[in-house]
């Protein structure tokens, strides 16, 4: 590969990741679908560009898949990205320094939402695979591209896509960019994922708000009969109070503990620098990776009832909602949690309240096996550009499509170039810069040396695939 | 007066009464300032058209008050009207079954926003005046009208004017028709009011929203500790947790609690019709009546925070606000029971979190006295009318502005036309058109036999003034 490609070419890429980025591809809100399929046509039309014969758009019932191949090399090995372009709501809007979707350079990060989750790391894949085609040393590779619009919102249009086509994750391996470096400094390869049970709460006291002065203290309260019940499903002290999700769960190993105990972590700098309160909750029998990496949580995600416009409404709310989901750990699954959610949620809602439990959507939670040689060659193509080789981590997030990427038998290499600070999901979500020009290294690296150490074939491998 | 007026003329009237109710005059929400402002237009215009030879807005920070004089009788006795234009908001706009500013006629009832509250009573004593002015028998009386366009708001505007010219209320008597009947055939009169204590509580656990798939589980969230807080305020057997509250206030006397347990009150109708919900809730040491009129109360009016759009969004939310009021019996002081709010939010809020409580406004609770002659006249033109003499009653809710309208030391006289299921300040608000026509009439012999009674005049009075 061109090693000096990043450096010499920043200008343009900075314009069009830019470009890319300004693009509003909120998965989740309906009225953003047409920006979620321009996000997808960008794509296809840049892979084309960079001269993938196949480079086009699988529809679904959802926002369309881009799928691209690069040009075959009979007999060498092949390599799927998976990446999605679609990204997180913005709100709440006031709190971003710059808009959104107008990305902008300030320090070395580049601020936008989606900068790094996961447009960005796309795009960081894109420029790999260009500087990778550098004349004559142009790696023996295959590379397919499978790049969604759905991550953000169940992933099910994928989902569909691998079940009805599965031999579109044959593969010596599969990358996934959508993770990132444990500490500047230290990149990483994710063991495990938590899987997420997101549902809805809906709850009924009365056929019609009603005036506080008249009925106040005898009418039963939407959002105080809801408070209540939120306020029972988990301890102050963090346990979820569905007793069997922590019987059922499966504790991480000793040598696993042991090696996160290893890790640069600072509680102090954490709780400073990314969490940016004044304590960690949680828990307190485990230690805050654990917290994060090995144990079920329940949030709230966003509550409303009533009057919240500007000024007094007197009114006793007739109905309230709250959304709410549970991170899951090995030896759950999301059907299963979902079922003890919606049975815990009806046992705290009393008897003259209706209340309605909507499951949104689940994943189960994903371990990862990084015994393949293709994460040596990984952790090497690290090693080259940041000086030091990749750390395993877990991730208390979700990918929904990870078990489907490795149906196949292929390995499912999760890792990235975010840094924990980048505020994924959140207002002035960024990129650094230096771990984008960095990664395109890494990655460029990587398919030299992924290519050269011929891959994984099995024998059920069809580079045509 | 003419006895026959509200019949004969009732297809002009409910012409007039939908276009003063279809104007949209929310005082609480910044953008209908100027529906207000149409809305006290139109009364003007109104009042003068009935003869009135002063009739004029009067300017305030806010929303202006209508002020209007009937020519003058020489030696008559003065009454003054009080009423407000200003209506609640409408939300939630969907439970409408027309829209609240599109007046429309179902069974014998007007439903639209303000139709009860206060617009339609307004427009009652407006439609009694002009029934009286029916040639030679017209009443010797002068009638001052003063009608505010911020009851819905905290009604500072007219505490202001009557502060800077309080011999604006020196009348024989105030006639506040802004109650109702205690149930149908049952006409009241309110010997009491609870006030107010108007808050807002906004808690901020961290300094941005966070993804909880990367921290859920360590990072406080705001809606949970909100959820929290708000749970602990109030027991869920409906005991405040301000346990001053319960010291401070003054028990009505037994005389009064007899005379509520003689009341036509039928729990089980009450919670099906008035209610609509499955129960009643509230402190079960007391009954019904007395939950409503003689305890204080706290109601949570609306909240909200993190992600309330469609679909699901993992956000760990770092902002969450409620509104809340207290309700208030004798006894007790908004200034007094803010502070004691205050303060316990303060106590209940983690040292991790940060919180402010906002008072938006307060009233203080009100007694009236009804042992001035005005008050047999008043039960006397409802006995004519509807068959049955005026029960006292007390009110949940507030009118801000009473005990500055008795501050001359007039008689205040608040009754009304509404019956229970009218939805004061929910979806669907009604006046029942019998009660209206029949209310019309009511009004025009109290007119009468105030006139006749010669008024309460004191030394002091002038009939100028």
């Amino acid at each position: 590969m061109d090693y000096t490609f990043a450096e010499r070419e920043q200008s343009r890429l900075l314009d069009e990741l830019t470009d890319f980025l300004s693009i509003p591809s909120i998965s989740t809100l309906p009225e953003h679908a047409s920006d979620c399929r321009r996000s997808a046509e960008w794509l296809v039309a840049h892979l084309q560009g960079l001269g993938c014969p196949v480079a086009t758009l699988i529809e679904t019932e959802g926002h369309p898949i881009v799928w691209a191949e690069s040009p075959r090399v009979i007999g060498a090995p092949t390599l799927l990205i998976y990446g999605h372009y679609d990204v997180q709501p913005v709100d709440p809007l006031d709190e971003w320094i710059s808009p959104p979707f107008t990305p902008t350079v300030r320090g070395n990060s580049l601020f936008a939402r989606g900068a790094v989750d996961d447009k960005g790391q796309v795009y960081c894949l894109l420029k790999a695979y260009e500087a990778s085609l550098d004349g004559d040393r142009r790696p023996p590779l295959n590379i397919n591209f499978i790049i969604e619009g759905e991550e953000e919102h169940g992933g099910e249009g994928i989902e569909t896509l691998l079940e009805r086509e599965p031999e579109r994750t044959k593969a010596d391996a599969v990358l996934v960019a959508d993770s990132g470096y444990f500490a500047p400094g230290w990149p990483a390869v994710c063991t495990g994922l938590r899987g997420l049970c997101y549902a809805e709460i809906h709850l009924q006291t009365l056929e019609r708000d009603l005036h506080s002065g008249g009925y106040g203290g005898v009418a039963p309260n939407a959002v105080e009969t809801l408070v209540r019940l939120l306020s029972r499903l988990k301890r102050e002290s963090g346990w979820i109070r569905i007793p069997k999700l922590y019987t059922a769960l499966e504790e991480p190993s000793k040598s696993e503990r042991k090696s996160w105990k290893r890790l640069p972590f600072d509680e102090e700098s954490f709780l400073r620098d990314e969490v940016t309160g004044q304590a960690l909750t949680g828990i307190k029998e485990y230690s805050v990776l654990e917290r994060i990496w090995a144990l079920p949580t329940l949030e709230i995600h966003g509550i409303s009832g009533g009057f919240t416009g500007v000024g007094a409404k007197t009114v006793i709310p007739a109905h309230a909602s709250a959304k709410v989901s549970l991170r899951l750990v090995p030896g759950l699954t999301y059907k299963k949690v979902g079922r003890w959610l919606a049975r815990a949620v009806e046992k705290l809602t009393p008897s003259w309240a209706a209340v309605e439990v909507r499951l949104l959507h689940g994943t189960n939670p994903v371990q990862l096996d990084t015994s393949a040689p293709v994460f040596d060659v990984l952790s090497e193509a690290f090693e080259a550009v940041v000086g030091r080789p990749t750390v395993s981590i877990r991730s208390g997030g979700s990918i929904p499509v990870i078990p489907s990427l490795g149906a196949e038998g292929a390995p499912v290499v999760l890792t990235g170039i975010s840094l924990p600070d980048d505020g994924l999901h959140s207002p002035n979500e960024k990129i650094d810069l230096q771990q984008l020009w960095d990664g395109i290294e890494v990655f460029g690296r990587f398919f030299e040396l992924f290519a050269a150490s011929g891959g994984n074939a099995g024998p059920d491998l069809d580079p045509e695939g």
